[in-house]
């Protein structure tokens, strides 16, 4: 594979490039063999002084990417030719240093911690935009908390409630999903040391202390275990940013379809250089949420293929793990681009309320409905009054007349609506009335968010 | 959909078939109105004596399944006839509270508290069939703690590793698969309460201790918010699910690939009836692991599909929620499936360690090449070392001699080398002392597990 | 996997769960075994008069579907006990027939070909609801050619065609998805004739003889080799599948978004008992629209899964095949579903051009600005055209005036544009003259529609 | 997203690189503008004259793609400042030619043309990689047609077959997948035009056959109408083209099986730099295998994502589009990369015909039978003869006796039996024998398939 091409680099980030990029995977593979240098030393693995020229060295050599590509082809690794230039490096300065870089690990141990540390790195900018894209929802949250406008279920107004409500709940998504990803980071991003064969051999009685040092060392967590072919909480990291990801597409797609010509309750921000056609003068694409949309897309079906992956045979599998490692920064740059383009979104939202407010005053008061059937069902029963309601809601709808006003007039018809008085009727088609509980729970909704 | 074929049934098993039967779920739901009428009652909001005849009747009401699908197809939703169908029943006994029946809910609400009580049902079966291929696996580490195994990377052999090593990073896997569902359960098995667009509107300001109220009565979570539409928390359970039946696929596809004719590391149970061929007498088909491959391999196409189908549109989405509510059960069952299969094959599983050591003997040594290459790099250098022990393994490999006699001759060739003694060279080729680490690595894995 | 559940049997139809019910599969794999033997008579491959009896048991045995699965879970094949309980009924007859049932056959090859007779059984619905589906989107193409409605590119208003075009699309994608499932089930619904490895070793040199004509006597095609485990051809026959249930969803969903409250230019049908919600009387839910987006929404995931299933080892894979049995129903049940509901919202769907007239309306002619910068750019430069007209855009829906109008202003003030003639600007805005290319060019695309 | 990362360049190869680089599709867009030009020049849609200055500066102007990307991501849309850019650039030769640039056309017309342009330069690379890899197979299938190797199922030995008839197999299925690929690209390669909203409405009469011309002169098909948000023709090229890659991992997947150290049938190539370990020297990997795995594990996640995108609301949707045009490259490099590299592991595959027949000895003749059960079935009926024969092999692999002699001394404990003649029996077990109908069949199977 080699993935990139224009369309993926119009929706992508620089956040995104850099996390993965040829240069930060080539300076923390380095920083493995450093680290795991010294840790040796300390433990006697391999001789004193020696660990002082590796890590120097490390730091030191220069390893262009193409040439490192070229040669990891043919050899089926990045790590093998990194850890031959390395070596060579070393050699130049202490030959008798060169024969313990690497000392007892694998391809795979170098690969994979380099990988946490790069995740790492991308999940400090997945969590960044998290938090801006909460922020964001949360003063929206507030400042439209009683603003009235439609609830919709399949596709069809349904009732009232506020703006706020809306924007809480997306908060809390938001803040749900972040606290899942930060939680499991925590087990995931792991140091990998398992020697060729999983069982740490070449260090004796060491292992697990070597590891739990180069662990410290390294920032990330001791798995106690060897993860190179179980690899369910590396995958477990996936998953959780993937939950994360489906919530932005999530809050971007009812935006977009709010912000629909024909509805138009929120606007996203047009610039002169942003969301333009080329052919149509007019238009102002919702730009920001096509970004989340485009970003969130391919990621259920890149969780299937690291899920399926998971089943790699043995000691390592032979496929399994090598996509998994090139689809892997895939995944956290679709999460950067979504959650970036998101908090871009609610940081530049506009709210019209007013829009808002026309769009429901268009039902004609059938969204109060169910409140109508419910006071009639004392009278006619609950399965008859939400009949009648139903056919008084046909008729405000299709004789444009307020749903209240065809609800008096049929009361005058039904002897037993008649004792009903139409203040009661009226009361019930209170659009501010309506929408408070929904404006009033903002508050509460918000308090459950952990701030930092 | 009509997902049910006698290809998905061979694959099942009854504890699947239960726990989203059609009268579990049923059940469930009438518990639902049952248990809310009850706490409507306590906070007054529907009158005092109702509840008593709704619950009453949500236990003793007949519902068939089949009208009640029919009517449901019409409707679009399981809960409308339901409702009608329980509070026709109520109706006969008190025609006053059947106006009561289902107050301020919608079809959701019932619907996926009802999936949230049944999925429970599963998630026990899932659990106890883990907790099962667990003690197995502990077991089977303890009893082949120390005896040696192959490694196999890339499907070739790699080194010297032992049973039990294998057995306890598969039981490690699995405990923490059923850790992690486990810890997700319980925010995730919540209580719905919304009302028809989320907010709760019917029930004033008594809405979010009504909802509390109920989570409590069902044994459920209280999610303090409404996730009709905002479903991270509800796929969480799916993707946790998800990653343990990844790992009984791991630990499956492994031993198949053990029990290969070739191989025969391990069999798995035969019997009169299981596992025979229908054309050829001889064959011992591994049907347990065939089981556990089969029930996994559907499910992460099903977690992308839920994964995409999180972006529900505003307060309920046109499909994608009723989709997901299909999918539920049958990835549950997969789950279910799986994990069963994999508790009956480690509980049977023979090893066989003279067969395994036979396999390990076949590699004329060449599996310590990493030693040999380590011990030579001191006087070598460890490129020319890596080079020459490469030459040598080809040497014995095409001859069949053992690599260590291939050594010393050599080492007699090089003027560098003939100063190590032999003695030093054939104690790198001692199989036992190989697996040793492995060995002894076994009781601290197990260690970190959780025992209940 | 037990995959059935009350929420799929609400998404389901008769149709799906006829093609593959329990009583089907059963019938189809014992008209196999009465074929086979009569095929393999007239070759001479078994004694004469034994394809008579084995032929009048495979239509005479009841087979318990229940039973059949119970002992097909312990040999993990449903032919085997199936063969047993034929090979049972035919020694009562004639103990001397008994030793030639299923003669050189494996179990696999009773199954597929099983499976492929049922397929055929669920293409015939889904060609006819797809069929139903062209015809009527065919007369509304041509009842609504010229009626103009908005496009809309992006959720957003970006110019005017008809709604005969977009179903005159809408037929035309639907006949590329039938053509292409109809010409791959030429192919994929093949006989399986194999035997146990899959080189018909039983029948020496009338192996490929004998398939042959058990493909002509199951009205099957001759795939002249043995597809056991390449299924690429099987396969296709799903993704072929797929593409069509994808163009089912592309036109619901479209439809659901032109049904939305605030758009109203389709009606989805509504009967008293059809798409009401159980706690809001005014609903009116596109339930169609649902049952097509809920039935195709799971398609891409089992699609997956069935294209990674295609790795299977060697001459019968460990689980991928088994899987892949169990998941093929649903696929086709899927399409089944999401065809059948297709084809009935086409045919019971409300199409209101005034309403979609107003829509165009409220746009204030904004829509047509691509003709006024083309018409500005020759005096002004195509990209200076395209800045001014977008800035006229912004003034006419700012203050709701028409752009006709605002344009017809601006001339007033650009030197450049004061010679453009009033009335050639008026033109421009002509809605009918718009939507007349897109009317014209509905009876040409409908011409490409290939009929019966 | 940014897919590029080390990881996937390790995967890649330079075909992949080529067929959508940065300037391949830079070219592409470019040359479709002056092709349009030219075709609405010929149709008097633009002034006489112009198409050869745009034309020109198509060929001469100079994209940089880092800005070319930076713009996009403002305008949302590649097209957009490449237009520009072109603009600008035949302003500065013709500032009137300037205002005819793109005409009518819109950024979708342009990018889907380009993609289909540069999809036929991958279509080009696999179709030359299949190739090879089918003459590959050819020769081995010739060259081996009639040597013995074992046939497994559920990963058992299960018989007798040829290394001639898998690879006939494998030849087949990758010729069904060419053909495939080859007659669906003739439809799906078609020019996109269809203008802002996708009726060609600013080319009045003229649309289609400005449509027709410009196929023509692109070398694309005419689609003869809107493809824009009707994705079907395009995804079947994907769903074709994973269908062609899952047959490259099942082959692949079966070598790496049949090159296990275990099996060792088939070797895979090693040199100097292929497929070495870092860690140990004696390892060969099988790196080509592995890149054929590799490359074609997230193809069935790709394909989910593309047919899950087909709903496109609308004349263009919100994300589906964008996400599919950068998949699109990624699921053409994998299958470059997994075709190209089959055709690498094919051409240098060695055949180890001595280990195969050494594997089939070790059965004992269990393989046999089959063969045996149906020669007792005669005598004991087919139940009993397959129960006998089963326990005989439990005998043969126990006491590692030849079935045959097992056998040969069983019949002289059944007086039903006691008339067989020995010889017929060994007959029976016969390997050449039983390999021979396999070999027979590989000519006939090679006939199948369609040479250039």
């Amino acid at each position: 594979m080699s993935a990139d091409n224009l369309f993926a680099q119009v929706l992508g980030t620089p956040d995104a490039d850099a996390a993965f990029s040829d240069r930060a995977v080539i300076a923390a593979m380095l920083r493995f063999e450093g680290e795991l240098a010294r840790c040796q030393e300390r433990l006697g693995l391999i001789p004193a002084g020696v660990a002082d020229v590796i890590e120097r060295q490390a730091r030191a050599v220069t390893i262009d990417p193409g040439s490192l590509v070229r040669d990891a082809q043919a050899a089926g690794s990045l790590a093998i030719p990194l850890v031959h230039a390395l070596t060579e490096s070393v050699r130049t300065l202490d030959p008798a240093a060169a024969a313990h870089v690497h000392f007892g690990a694998t391809s795979q141990d170098v690969i994979d911690s380099a990988l946490a540390l790069c995740t790492r790195t991308a999940l400090a900018c997945i969590e960044a935009a998290v938090d801006r894209a909460i922020e964001a929802a949360i003063a929206l949250a507030r400042r439209h908390a009683a603003d009235p406008v439609l609830a919709r279920t399949l596709l069809q107004a349904a009732g009232v409630t506020t703006f706020g409500w809306k924007f809480a709940h997306a908060a809390l998504a938001l803040d749900r999903g972040r606290r899942r990803v930060r939680t499991t980071a925590r087990a995931s991003l792991a140091v990998a040391l398992a020697g060729p064969t999983g069982n740490l051999e070449a260090f004796g009685e060491h292992g697990a202390t070597l590891r739990a040092a180069l662990a410290q060392a390294l920032g990330l967590a001791d798995p106690g275990a060897s993860w190179h072919s179980h690899r369910d909480q590396w995958v477990a990291l996936a998953t959780d940013t993937a939950l994360l990801v489906g919530t932005t597409a999530k809050i971007a797609g009812d935006l977009a379809l709010m912000a629909q010509t024909e509805v138009g309750e929120v606007r996203m921000p047009a610039s002169d250089r942003t969301g333009r056609s080329s052919a149509m003068p007019h238009k102002r694409n919702p730009v920001l949420a096509m970004r989340v949309l485009a970003a969130s897309h391919p990621v259920p079906g890149i969780v299937a293929g690291l899920l399926a992956g998971m089943r790699q045979a043995h000691e390592r599998g032979l496929g399994e793990w090598q996509s998994g490692l090139a689809q892997w920064p895939v995944l956290f740059a679709q999460a950067i681009d979504s959650t970036a383009a998101l908090a871009a979104l609610l940081e530049t939202l506009e709210v019209d309320p007013v829009r808002a407010r026309d769009n429901i005053d268009a039902q004609f008061g059938v969204l109060f409905s169910p409140a109508l059937a419910h006071r009639f069902a004392a009278e006619l029963g609950r399965n008859a009054a939400h009949d009648l309601v139903g056919r008084l809601c046909e008729v405000a709808l299709r004789d444009r007349i307020p749903l209240r006003d065809v609800a008096i007039a049929a009361m005058g018809d039904d002897l037993r609506l008649q004792s009903i008085p139409a203040t009661a009727i009226t009361a019930l088609f209170d659009i501010h009335a309506a929408a408070a509980p929904a404006g009033r729970e903002v508050e509460a909704l918000l308090g459950l968010i952990a701030r930092p």
